[in-house]
């Protein structure tokens, strides 16, 4: 081929392309199941993005429902995100296939479910919706730190071209699945994660310094509402331990959460008490925990809850002493903090830092899966 | 409609998507400008990953040539990424025009050209293959950071479906462009950035404390390969100020180098002299940096070199002095770092941080690049 006889200047502008490229606009039909508050605050984002996603991205949404756990509201098809889920219009008993049946439609459109509820009836159906064509998001961490078998039928069932994302079950908004998706997909190994994924935890290490006694500090932050309403469900490590197993499952690591060696907070004489009987018997925690704090001291380092992954794939969840040069060891207040170490990363890892909850961000973090898979779709006429 | 009569089960499973859907197998030809250090890791890795990008994503990259600066190598287009280009096989005249179009071929086939070159000629022609519907990928900040006119002819050249893409631009393969953009897309509201965009100055305020005078520390670095060939290109804080223009036209300000406030470390006696001369005189530095150490040590906190850009689109590159508990007092020798802080992030800000230069990890940058563009790529016959 003698180049010299066909340059640039003599083809036609954009040849093949223009006719194909991303201007045609998109539709994607948009279910929403579970509207608490990080389906409100995304249903919110959704209808105030919805006039410049079509303007500059050529992507029409249609929001075709919305599914709590009593009822259904339906056909928002004709008024795109115009915020009319507030008040209920058609409701019907909840059916959640039938729901998606609806969101999908008949005209093989492009569809997407957006689970943020908290329900494993819920993520027990992404295999059945991926494989019947339907997209799939969710901050939901049940699918991603599950059964296995479950994990990896929802893999298998999105070979026909569904696609699965959950950005939001690991630091809610901040940029954490996505960087190690790219570094694995660039070719990149990973050696190791280590991370802070508990903000209620970062708080209660960053703020222990023997001054009061552990247990009145968990009682200031129940007060505060920074942590659940049964504290023992941030004290027992495990919402961390399954933010741990999405980050090693998508490493490639065939990891289940009995296999993390989790160090829970909470007393054995605590783990088993109703909620009223631990909160007054509360003063257990206060002596293990200054025993590790003054551990920490002696070696002249800090207190912190860290999350490990190793190069064998060994993972653990459990409070470490760390040096007070570590990167952990300065982390502000509620912040979540992961870092990547990699062959290209070995030296100094990279590192991703922020508040890693609220509905706000963890909807946000939807949203940048909505907007990567709807980069993906072809325009269909 | 009435859903209960069509729901999921009854439809054909994945019916309009399978077909349709991702696995068809799409080609990306590429063509590769400047294989130089980040070129040729590039070259590397992305016939590393080959195979896998076929089998995990039905992905087949061609590589239809490289060229350098005084010759080319074309037609591996059978070949694929086989390492051929290692060997000269038919080389003619660089001629860009000639090499893109040989790129695009005239089959309507995706193409992309990738730009590892620091060249201002092969910048000012991307305007022309973006309408002619090549993609453009690159880690060469002089697009991003140069003429606004040019800045602006390169968005309008892809409304025609050509996507540009420079996440390498900043921090290497930190991901810090395609952040702030998920941030703005999701409707977030950039209230400011700050960052430590140079490596090299990071390394110099880490060390800078007062055993050794300035001058030694860049000598150090200059002997340690860590600076530019004349550290001047690094003291100057220009290419920080690079960085920090395509953030802020990311952020959508129309702003240009030349509105940054860029407070340069090398005094105007020595900006135009000769290198050996300059180097002769580096002592120069040391009593306005002792100076400013003095300064910050007075105010109990630490000098760092600091990109900012306002909620006013006010920006400024200059030494600061910043209190000893700020997150860019912690960095790690060479570290990148960026924070933004936004309406959703306003508390505290989300970081990313890590090392941000190599061609490792910069031709990193660009393969992910690569990988964004390939997924919004459409099947073709």
């Amino acid at each position: 081929m003698n180049i010299c006889a066909s340059p640039l200047a003599e083809l036609p502008p954009a040849s093949g392309f223009a006719a194909a490229g991303r201007r045609r606009q998109r539709v994607l039909a948009v279910g929403v199941i579970g509207p608490g508050r990080v389906g409100s605050a995304l249903l919110e984002q959704l209808r105030a993005a919805q006039p410049r996603l079509l303007r500059d991205s050529a992507l029409e949404l249609k929001l075709c429902g919305v599914v709590a756990s009593k009822r259904m509201w339906l056909d928002c098809d004709d008024t795109e995100l115009n915020g009319r889920h507030g008040g209920a219009q058609i409701w019907r008993p909840n059916d959640l296939d039938a729901f998606a049946g609806h969101v999908r439609g008949s005209d093989g459109r492009h569809a997407l479910l957006i689970d943020c509820s908290a329900n494993d009836e819920v993520a027990a159906r992404y295999p059945r919706w991926l494989a019947a064509g339907l997209h799939v998001v969710t901050p939901n961490k049940l699918a991603g730190s599950g059964p296995l078998s479950r994990w990896q039928a929802i893999r298998a069932a999105c070979a026909g071209g569904a696609r699965f994302r959950y950005e939001a079950t690991v630091c809610a908004g901040l940029p954490v699945v996505q960087t190690l998706r790219d570094l694995l997909d660039t070719g990149d190994d990973l050696l190791a994660v280590d991370g802070m994924f508990s903000g209620t935890l970062a708080w209660l290490c960053n703020r222990h310094d023997g001054r009061q006694p552990f247990s009145a500090l968990v009682r200031e932050a129940h007060a505060l509402g920074y942590t659940e309403p049964d504290p023992r469900d941030d004290l027992s490590g495990l919402d961390v331990a399954r933010k741990l197993v999405i980050l090693a499952r998508e490493a490639g690591r065939a990891l289940s959460l009995e296999d993390v060696d989790l160090q829970s907070l909470v007393p054995p004489a605590l783990a088993a008490l109703p909620l009223d009987d631990c909160m007054r018997r509360l003063d257990e925690l206060d002596a293990p925990m200054a025993a590790k704090l003054a551990e920490a001291r002696a070696e002249g380092g800090v207190l912190r809850h860290v999350a490990q992954l190793d190069r064998h794939g060994r993972a653990s969840v459990r409070l470490l002493v760390l040096p007070a040069s570590h990167a952990f060891a300065h982390t502000r207040l509620t912040d979540n903090i992961v870092q990547f170490s990699t062959r290209r990363y070995c030296d100094n890892p990279l590192i991703v830092q922020g508040p890693g909850a609220g509905p706000e961000v963890t909807a946000a973090g939807v949203f940048t899966d909505l907007l990567r898979i709807a980069e993906s779709l072809e325009a269909r006429a």
